[in-house]
């Protein structure tokens, strides 16, 4: 393979991880739309699966291995294909989260909507962004925009033990409520899985091109 | 860098997986013992973290850098390192289920222990067996035995759900028990998650000696 064409190659891969990447975040959004518009028949469309992002998932990994074994690239090259199959299977289970949430949204849409005010959109949004950006970052080579993606993962978590704070002080006054309140809780470790994923993107970018390995460095280990 | 050498520094990379697994195989197994046996300080010593872990998981991949950049491998070699990597990601991922197991028995030990027989220690033993069998096929190329892995998740999930529905039950009859139900529920879905990993390498190892990608195949997508 010339230098020039595999330099198109890497340019399709790196589309096509985009591509990956806009439908993963898509399905979430439209996962947590449902919740919030309480739309049974829109969750479960996105909880019946992901054949396509399963068969990107495939096609990606497939480019990436044929790319190693025909050109035999070396350095940043070889650190940029490695990266995009692992990026490749934190996005793929970014697709799996969505899948879940639908889930748990069709298990939760049956019951009227809880009182307490929780922030899962807020963490949604939080989590797509940080999904976008550490992809947005890994194409860019952009050291800045996947530190940015690091530092939003604590307010996830934070995020996240405020809403198991304030449902479990909610099903505990009303154990009515526990099936609902339950359904909510796993959705926010859904999205924080979520965020997790785009964390695990952002290091790999950081890797990439600082060739310094920043996994376990940045942050505490957190209860799921 | 030689053939013989090659060969080497590939059996060397197994022996540090297998390692890696009997590691992350270990803390899970310990974490476990902890909430059975009621053991705070052991606990805490698992929730404190896994530096062992993290620091074997970044040799590995850089072994596997190293072995792609130097050696050029083709076909089966490039499919083993390439395999090496994502199934070293996924024990990481195990060794930190062990953490968030550990920090809800911490979480969990200061309340009297719930009245229901709950099923997590078998749970625990079919996730540990699966994490020990599929790096034994990646390390025999026994499809089998793969095969074995993929089988055995949906024990795991039916073990899940039920675990769900007992400790549901029981904090609706006596919302005193919720934050411990809670607790419970969460540390089965830590064991579920275990045996995802396991059945992703499984996974790689059908991948690796067949050259055909069972992904997605094999069953439906499970809400989590």
């Amino acid at each position: 393979m010339e230098r020039h064409h595999f330099e198109e190659e890497l340019q399709i891969l790196k589309q096509r991880l985009l591509h990956m990447g806009a439908l993963c975040e898509e399905r979430v959004h439209r996962a947590v739309a449902a919740l919030m518009q309480r739309r049974l028949d829109a969750a479960e469309k996105i909880a019946a699966g992901d054949s396509d992002v399963n068969e990107l998932q495939i096609e990606i990994d497939d480019r990436c291995l044929k790319l190693l074994a025909l050109q035999q690239p070396m350095a940043t090259d070889l650190r940029l294909i490695t990266s995009a199959m692992k990026i490749n299977s934190d996005l793929e289970r970014i697709g799996d989260q969505a899948v879940n949430i639908a889930q748990n949204v069709v298990k939760l849409l049956p019951y009227p909507p809880v009182k307490p005010q929780i922030d899962i959109p807020r963490m949604a949004e939080i989590a797509q962004g940080m999904t976008h950006d550490s992809l947005d970052a890994f194409v860019r080579k952009d050291v800045g925009l996947a530190r940015s993606v690091l530092a939003r993962d604590d307010q996830v978590d934070a995020f996240k033990d405020q809403v198991f704070r304030v449902l479990l002080t909610y099903m505990m006054a009303d154990p009515g409520t526990i099936e609902r309140c339950l359904a909510l809780i796993l959705i926010s470790r859904n999205l924080e899985r979520i965020a997790d994923h785009a964390t695990n993107i952002a290091e790999d970018v950081i890797f990439l091109v600082e060739a310094k390995d920043v996994r376990h460095h940045h942050v505490e280990e957190k209860v799921t």
